[in-house]
């Protein structure tokens, strides 16, 4: 496992990644992704997913603000994907805060074979049926160890599931790997779950493992916002430093920073 | 009525404020409900707009980018955080501009217990049938007093009237409240007015009186774009800096910091 | 041509600029369209585009998240602009990429009277008929020289055809026009594409010709983005700065400043 080699290939190979998200981040995950640089793009419309999905190199689905239509195009989308090998990753935003939420989180893990599941711990919890403190899309608290929930989520869910919050765990059902990257400021702006879940897409295009890749882009992500936070005067000028800080990563110097156990 | 206590309520409860508005505004205002303090929701769908209203404090309707679907899942939330006294704000963004948007805030007002309308003189205008000069989305002016104005569309719409401007208007039809708070650079970015409404939801959400959280919300942004203008080049590093200066806002000097009259 | 002339009368006369645009870059488009000095206005219902674009200077068509419900919006308010006389700008984003969007891009400019078309080489090669390689939303490279392409775009749409690059070329289909205005930061982040879409809308609402328009849109906005890089650190800090930049550009030194050839 190497971050900085890793995200050495995201720049050399540019991979196009597809992402059907939420209105309330797409721009943030479109300029994360080339932040980064991949290259993003967003399509949701049924009659051109599975033709966009096949000329992508991973697909993210995220389910932030949900409707019939947009449900129907993320699992046509998702069995492309899957047809075609490319990797999918799932964000739950929300479950377990309503039904149709939860329902949907089910229903696409159920019709799609979704290769990495990244959400919070209350996300997660609900997913794999145990106890869940959720307020709206935000967790309150998963329930119990997050590295047990990481693993049992990975096992019964066949995902690589990775579970963020001041701590990530990120587990296949055997292994857990923690990551202690990342910086408390990331957690008062929108849609940086979100955006850790596209760049969990763009790793997923290049990396040797899906494990590998869930955790790489943690490592990356979350040494991104360290280096954003130090110049940061509050939320704002944050957000802004966080892409110039994704954009300047050094490959070279990425593996030596990640707090990885 | 203190600005300051009702921030320090906000910041300790963190109410969940549940928002359907426009494509343009969703990021920013999470973003504003973040950085004061708050948790933001944004969900859209028929599905499940009553199960999440009924998990909020406080419910934002914006009409700034209609269709009917969104129309229709305004109303059900709408009329289910009435039976659940959740309180609600409605944004008339662009009444008077076309019929469509006109209609659809009277059908609003009409089926829907509202606590607070927020609107600009033009908007406001539009609703108690006074002639108004709309722009698209912009005010151009209202007609006569804004004072009077605001009394008048609280008494006869039965709402808390809150008609922003150079100097803000906020009245429950007898009292009418002067804000002074603010700055012109407010204008030069889109999505303010929309903010300004996410904000009123936040206090809505803890204030004492639905008049005191509407005067109070206008105070806070106000005296946070006075801040964020003091540094800015220009309206993009002013954006920035609203952020910043939400998250910095003091409860303890907001107070008197307050130009009401 | 006089890139400054036409800066200081959408200043003056602050033109609505109605846009359909993309769910990814709204906040930005109308920022941008601010900041430069217009008014913008978003609004997609087939219930209100016609009523909305009768209100309006400039219509801008933008393809970037298509569905069906908006295809038909774009329809009814492109005819509905050419019926009044209002000029049309159509941003293809993504054509060439999924058949969805090379027919509805086709079918707008069948079918809607477009003023302008402003593409990137990939996008407006598909649109002629030539080959071309896209990738997502990207143009990884068009079909030889971008001035032959502007040029045969021009007589076989019958548009001024405005094709961006690193260099870009606009042409009625007799002059080509060169602008080597702009800055690779540019490329960097998600939407600059459409916001150069939406300033040509603001200056087509005030310039003397459609083929000064579209020139002295790319001369101001390429303008701005070498300012906004001066001071830049990254992505994210050159977004930021971008707003800025607009809004500070100066109408007495706008036209000496011009790389047009």
């Amino acid at each position: 496992m190497s971050p900085g080699e890793s995200l050495r290939r995201v720049r050399e190979r540019k991979p196009l990644v597809h992402q059907i998200t939420n209105y309330v981040v797409m721009n943030e995950s479109a300029n994360a992704t080339l932040a980064l640089g991949a290259l993003p793009v967003m399509a949701h419309a049924r009659e051109e997913v599975e033709e966009m999905v096949a000329l992508a190199a991973a697909l993210v689905l995220n389910i932030g603000t949900l409707s019939p239509h947009w449900v129907e195009a993320m699992l046509l989308a998702g069995c492309a994907a899957n047809e075609r090998g490319v990797p999918v990753v799932l964000d739950p935003v929300g479950a377990g805060a309503t039904a149709y939420r939860t329902e949907t989180a089910k229903r696409i893990l159920d019709e799609v074979g979704v290769t990495v599941l990244r959400g919070n711990p209350g996300e997660v919890s609900t997913l794999v049926g145990a106890d869940a403190e959720v307020r709206g899309v935000e967790s309150i608290g998963g329930t119990g160890d997050p590295a047990d929930l990481a693993r049992t989520a990975a096992r019964e869910l066949g995902v690589i599931a990775s579970v963020t919050g001041a701590v990530d765990h990120v587990s296949d059902g055997e292994t857990v790997v923690a990551i202690a990257n990342g910086h408390p400021l990331l957690a008062a702006i929108t849609g940086t779950g979100c955006m850790s879940s596209a760049i969990t897409g763009c790793f997923l295009a290049v990396a040797d493992s899906p494990l590998d890749a869930a955790v790489e882009a943690l490592v990356a992500f979350g040494a991104a916002g360290e280096d954003a936070a130090s110049g940061a005067k509050g939320p704002g000028s944050f957000h802004v430093a966080l892409y110039d800080a994704l954009a300047a990563l050094d490959p070279d110097t990425l593996d030596r920073r990640a707090r990885v156990s």
